[in-house]
């Protein structure tokens, strides 16, 4: 069995006091909405996890009647940091679940082939992740006043989400994370500190995630693509 | 005397066979008519230069009298790297110019205050660049294939136009790079071969380039909120 677990927890401060992203109008639905369905249609994905913040269930309840969501579906609260809402999401997890796929909340345009082509990467080798080669031309400053050195771009791959996992490997990596009372920024950072390798899986398309304002025009725009192209 | 160097000669491959994506109708005109508006509207550039492919001279000329610019501006022809076209550029200045601010052609964003900030930094510390932290998780992978190490994201910065310099640094730092037979593909990486060390200068607002397709319509955005706020 196959999960995903959607991290919909998050304050995401830079959209300003009180705004909630994940709730902000984007091509017709709230944007966590068309996160939810991306892994509702995703044949690969038997059940979804959804950590979202306390008292919001109801709202989440809310979106899977209005959008008609037909998968299984569990509603855990988050925790303080993102590392910990992952946690939470791993422990409401189906016994019988073997790999699992964490994804933004915030991510909405992920490609049905890049879930489905991270699961397989993960079953292959234990752990995997969507990213794109980077296309700015990048250098090092230590101090954001002088250039201490440039970085090969051809080298250079941002990572985006689902990042994606045989369920013991992530397991054990987050836990060597708590354990030594690290924070990690994205989940397969956990995994160097167990030596697990992350296999790279190319996005086929634009997979961005919307942290500012100026952020949803362009998700706007790629989801009324895709929309047409659905 | 400060002058501004656009750099309009590439021949773009990225955007299709046989399209010129600096002349693709953008909010209105064609791209690089915007990137010219933005330095014949900035207060601390006097003069012009671009650097065109030979035989767009008189493309380019048409555009200045369509769009009314109003600064003297010189046409030169592009070399087959953006390093030769560049160096072509600074062959074209003035006797008396000592500060030269390089911008890419396709770039057509770039806010007032921006420009402004590069010259006063480039008169100061004898190099300066646009630049902006990247918001990506960015990761190291030398095959493409597999994670081999994390950046530490305040660390990384991608750097954009204006390149701004004293006229003798940038000079002698681009002498080095043809001396050596070198191939750079931003003008601070020649400032590495003579010790010169280069001050960021962060992007208040969007700088895009203009490479692929898809950047357009973001491109479009902006200069229409751009037009707005003029």
């Amino acid at each position: 069995m196959v999960q995903a677990v959607i991290v919909a927890a998050g304050s995401g401060t830079r959209m300003g006091p009180g705004v909630d992203k994940l709730f902000l109008p984007v091509a017709g639905r709230p944007l966590v909405a068309h996160t939810w369905q991306r892994f509702d249609r995703a044949g690969c994905i038997d059940v979804l996890v959804l950590v979202v913040r306390e008292g919001m269930e109801p709202a989440f309840a809310e979106l899977a009647k209005e959008y008609g969501f037909t998968k299984p579906y569990r509603l855990v609260a988050g925790g303080t940091q993102r590392q910990d809402s992952v946690w939470n999401g791993l422990l409401a997890l189906e016994p019988e679940c073997d790999v699992v796929a964490i994804q933004d909340g915030a991510r909405a345009c992920t490609p049905q082939e890049v879930i489905a082509a991270t699961v397989q990467a993960a079953r292959d080798f234990g752990a995997a992740v969507a990213a794109q080669r980077l296309t700015d031309t990048v250098k090092l400053s230590s101090d954001g006043a002088w250039i201490d050195g440039h970085l090969e771009r051809s080298h250079l791959w941002a990572v985006q989400t689902p990042q994606t996992f045989r369920v013991e490997v992530i397991r054990q990596a987050l836990a060597a994370v708590r354990a030594r009372g690290l924070q990690v920024t994205d989940d397969t950072a956990a995994c160097e500190l167990t030596g697990q390798r992350v296999r790279l899986v190319e996005s086929t398309a634009s997979n961005p995630k919307v942290t500012t304002p100026a952020d949803l025009s362009e998700v706007e725009r790629l989801l009324q693509a895709m929309d047409r192209g659905d």
